[in-house]
């Protein structure tokens, strides 16, 4: 009696999800079957590999709790997390200011912040920078009134929101707005590199590829303004080490910028940004 | 300043575990991203279907405890597990008994039981049926003292290890040996089709997409023998509904047999088994 074949295995469940009501989650479906009976033909995948990744996963999902999302940074370690990124908000006018991804450490609320002051709240070393630029539209005018929300981490490498009771919680955070001239200015200290928690089963899978757990230094922004799409962004320092190993492939080189030290001593780093049109 | 290309982002990835130490874990994560980017890509997946995917899985790892294995029912609802299976241990003899999946339910250590005896320990309905059969070598030698380890599910539905405190923990479970001319009998109930568990993420995916959780009736075995190749098995019911559309793509034609009524009433049931030698 003729066996069922590997590719009629695969058929028979691309079928089953034929009926799915939902036109887009069929496809999606029967893409991510398709795609990974690809993979486990290909590698030809052994019993015991097959439950070695059921353990990972398991043990992945129950690593997740309010305040850590395994499953997100394992998603940021396989450059999925930068791919969703690229396919939904990657254009191909080079002047925007390229997108890149969000990360665990956003907490939405910042509070709002007068033009050039600062958002250190708690002094625990750290070099001071001013980051200062503009906010323009693709056509290069300036944006008043645009808003930079802005977070980074502290020189021992903690966000605020991993240190509650030692860091106040809004420090290193904070909403800056565009002048009339579209100019913002922020002071701060200079982010450092920190390593993505590797203490879990995503950390077990770095060490056991080679791979090391560590972000190049950067300050986050979300920027917005009346009129433009929102972009999620990064600002990366040039001087950092990791920028060509990011663990989670958040590193463009269009949003890597020097640091220098100005008249006073104080770091200067100068950031323009792009908004595209919204709409 | 030129943008990092969707492709060129994978390239990157694939570089990143170019330094794993094992060969196989190497090739194994490089496949693994190169689908899974290419499935993200195909399908254009958007930022919101990327989070609904973060909390499925987050959902389905946290689902799992010691009686319930929800990342393993999600590769068998996905032909994953059955797709496993074939890799490992589909063969190109026609002869051979073929393999399926081992399921959730085993438990090892079941009681030995003589020649023709029964593996009902609780009566709790069901159609009163007898199985048996040879077992052989691929050169039709009857194999004597080959064992079948089996269990199958009661007229309720359950397995007895899904019933601690209602059915007895041996129920309708046990390890029966072919005598010298390679025969086995086992006196049994019919087994039913019954539900994979649809409580939980993977219930509601099957949901979503227009699939039922039903597993057409069947009996399991491991049937093993020195000098072979141990084979993990299902006999299935022809009279079951869900043969065609099995939840976890566990048929296969040639392990489809009839169950008939004897003389007595009691319905009986042949099956033969064939054994690949081993080394």
């Amino acid at each position: 009696m003729a066996r069922v074949t590997e590719q009629e295995l695969t058929d028979q469940v691309l079928a089953r999800f034929a009926a799915a009501p939902d036109e887009r989650l069929r496809a999606v479906m029967q893409a991510l079957v398709r795609h990974l009976h690809a993979f486990t033909r290909e590698v030809r995948l052994a019993d015991a590999e097959w439950l070695a990744a059921v353990r990972f996963l398991t043990a992945t999902g129950k690593a997740c709790d309010g305040a850590r999302q395994e499953v997100i940074l394992l998603s940021d370690v396989l450059g999925l997390s930068s791919l969703v990124d690229l396919v939904n908000h990657a254009r191909d006018d080079e002047n925007l200011t390229e997108t890149t991804i969000l990360g665990p450490f956003y907490v939405p609320g910042s509070p709002w912040r007068e033009f050039g002051s600062s958002m250190v709240e708690y002094a625990d070393g750290g070099e001071p920078a001013v980051i200062r630029g503009s906010v323009r539209g693709v056509d290069g005018t300036p944006i008043e009134a645009a808003v930079l929300d802005v977070w980074q981490n502290a020189a021992t490498g903690y966000y605020a929101v991993q240190q509650p009771g030692v860091q106040p919680a809004t420090n290193l955070r904070g909403r800056y707005r565009t002048g009339p001239d579209g100019r913002y200015e922020l002071r701060t200290i200079r982010p450092v590199p920190y390593p993505v928690p590797d203490d879990g089963p995503v950390g077990e899978l770095l060490r056991a590829t080679g791979r090391h757990p560590w972000r190049a230094a950067h300050l986050h922004a979300i920027v917005s303004a009346d009129g433009h799409l929102p972009v999620v962004t990064h600002l990366f320092d040039a001087a950092s080490d990791h920028l060509d190993s990011d663990a989670v492939f958040g590193v463009k080189a269009s949003l890597v910028r020097e640091f220098t030290p100005g008249p006073d001593g104080v770091l200067e780093c100068e950031h323009d940004l792009v908004l595209h049109p919204a709409g």
